[in-house]
């Protein structure tokens, strides 16, 4: 099991670690994204390189493809991945619910995150029902990778996630979109609250003595349900907490369900935010007291030629941009990844630019050392009590 | 200037060592492909751990993207990829026919190297006339990029070369098909000579002392073009060989071409063989003389999954193969690539399955090692006598 310390505070920013079975992960934490098992052209020794600390990877998707059986047969998650920091699994309610309410909706994430599978799929499981069928017991779904017909229930997640062995791992909850109503998201909190019960009896049945389980707070947009959510999910002694489902329409909405939330939970325990992107949301969450968040954002926008510049607006340039035809500097000055120190901004458009194969890897190695210092800085900045003047450096 | 010395013969197998003023090349070498400055996926701290020791990349190539203009501004081609090894460039005669004459005769290998390319900027140049108009003092080609006209002499392509700055460099042929006729592929013949002597002016006009200029023997698959080229073109004083064009329709065409070829050519000069690329076809080659042969192959095969491994029909496994789903042992058993030190062939299935983007890399690194490794024992094979016994091992 994992252990939490909280080694200094600054106003509700926290500075602490989170000792695991595979090493310390200093917080607050960027979580990096590999979904099925890989960050996104990235071999752990490109990882250790940009700082990378700690990996998610997806429960829904490894269950699917290539299964908890073959991962288990290779010793875990760890041994088949060639990782060996801490690594977390998500549970893959957002995945499931994101293909069915949020398809039907049109405000999936899902699409935006893997539109090569999600667009090649979609077509072959058309006209062949809901693909997302929840009830009491669990939650049925149909494969986006070939129709089959799959049935989770919360007991069932937690066993693959032991089969899995990630060091921390999270219950399957009941995800709503922004567009549900209060009625319908109220009754799917109340169901996932139920499941964090029998998610936490299965747990305990299996005792899997070094994994540890953090429950999901939902809530949607509403604040009497995340209020509801969050002091009911603390209250079940899970190791850590996880801030689920919808968060709004704005940025605002976000922060203000943060309000909501954080203050409710065991102060002692971490709290994971799922799946933020953007360096002003970094600050602000922190700022909020959440302890780790993980973000595919590094990996996709690499995959796109977008590259974290900290002088540039949002932080971010496009390579493609003529404008960087001839520049014979590093995409960032002063940047110590093995991207800014060995390449020019000339030779990286030029990849781009011939869709050449070692151009996201060179823009993903920079994208997440990007992320992992600058996590770094607001680490050392809560310890000496300087993370609003980072934060205002900045943010301005 | 580079200098060659031969160290050991095993019957008309060279074992040698090429100095370059970027280190040495252990000869008889494979050449990786580099075509547009980069090995597709592999950056060169990866290389370096595969054991590459020389890259070519190809003139025509740069020239349209992203212009030597830009990669003289830069330094050069080591410093603009970032390479500290041996350097060769190709002119990019082979290109620039095989966009027209191999395309208009269906058999250009050019579709089969950038299918994506080509693929799609094919339709957009359709309809705006031939591809290449080759007269006396150049030939004149339209981008596949865009469809832009452009006009390559002799001469041009040595200044392009030059500023280019590789340590090897080739001149400008004209490549004929297999299907031409003999008529034609004499007079693309002559012309390919007048042009050498166009070449080895130009070259010794700007006088770049760093550099070494390579003929090409041209021919066809006629034995008396072979041998006629092979006379003229040792006759002139090159600093090396390269064998181009057509090699014929078999691998037993190949050989003959060779055996008509290789004996014309001054003993003490390095021989190149553009584009060769089986197993079989590299002990072959390597038997009758041959120093020194660029292939995409191992870079081709790893996009889809195609690995080598001794044990196996043509020395190559389809990773995909459902065989491997649950296969816990390596690509082959033995190799010292950070692949096979790594990785099981069911995680690496998963990940071409699951269309990974560390897929390809992780292949091409394999593949490649496999090469490197492949060459050192054919090195040592022929300073101890033992070449023809390894190649028995090998082929059977």
């Amino acid at each position: 099991m994992s252990s939490f310390r909280i080694l200094s505070t600054e106003s509700r920013a926290r500075a602490g670690k989170i000792i695991t079975p595979h090493g310390i992960i200093d917080t607050p934490s960027y979580v990096a994204v590999g979904t099925l098992g890989a960050v996104r052209g990235l071999c752990p020794a490109d990882l250790e390189l940009t700082g990378t600390r700690v990996i998610i990877a997806n429960t829904y998707h490894l269950h699917l493809r290539p299964g908890e059986g073959l991962i288990e047969r290779m010793g875990g998650l760890h041994p088949f991945m060639r990782w060996k920091g801490p690594l977390m699994t998500d549970s893959g309610g957002f995945q499931i619910f994101s293909l069915g309410a949020g398809r039907e909706q049109g405000v999936g994430k899902i699409a935006s995150v893997f539109p090569e599978q999600t667009g090649l799929k979609q077509r072959s499981i058309e006209g062949k029902g809901p693909l997302v069928k929840v009830g009491e017991d669990g939650v049925e779904f149909r494969s986006y990778l070939d129709g089959s017909v799959h049935f989770f229930t919360p007991e069932h997640v937690i066993e693959i996630e032991t089969r899995l062995g990630a060091d921390i791992i999270l219950v399957l909850d009941e995800c709503t979109s922004p567009l549900h109503s209060y009625g319908h998201t109220l009754s799917a909190l109340n169901r996932t609250h139920r499941w964090a019960l029998r998610s936490l009896e299965k747990f305990d049945e299996l005792s899997a003595p070094s994994q540890s389980l953090f429950g999901i707070v939902q809530g949607g947009p509403y604040r009497d349900l995340r209020e509801k959510s969050s002091t009911f999910i603390s209250s079940l002694g899970f190791d850590g907490y996880a801030i689920g489902g919808s968060l709004g329409k704005s940025k605002e909405d976000m922060h203000r369900i943060l309000d909501w939330t954080l203050p409710n939970l065991d102060p002692e325990k971490p709290r994971h935010l799922l799946g933020i992107g953007e360096i002003e949301d970094i600050f602000e969450v922190v700022e909020r007291g959440i302890d780790m968040f993980d973000c595919i954002t590094p990996s996709l926008m690499a995959r796109t030629g977008t590259l974290f510049n900290r002088r540039s607006k949002r932080f971010r340039i496009n390579i493609l941009n003529s404008a960087f035809r001839e520049d014979l500097s590093p995409i960032e000055e002063g940047c110590a990844c093995y991207t800014c120190m060995n390449y020019t901004k000339a030779y990286l458009r030029h990849l781009f630019m011939a869709k050449e194969l070692l151009a996201p890897r060179l823009a993903a190695i920079h994208n997440h050392y990007f992320v992992e210092a600058l996590m770094k800085d607001i680490r050392s900045a809560i310890r000496q009590g300087g993370f609003s003047r980072l934060k205002r450096d900045w943010l301005g």
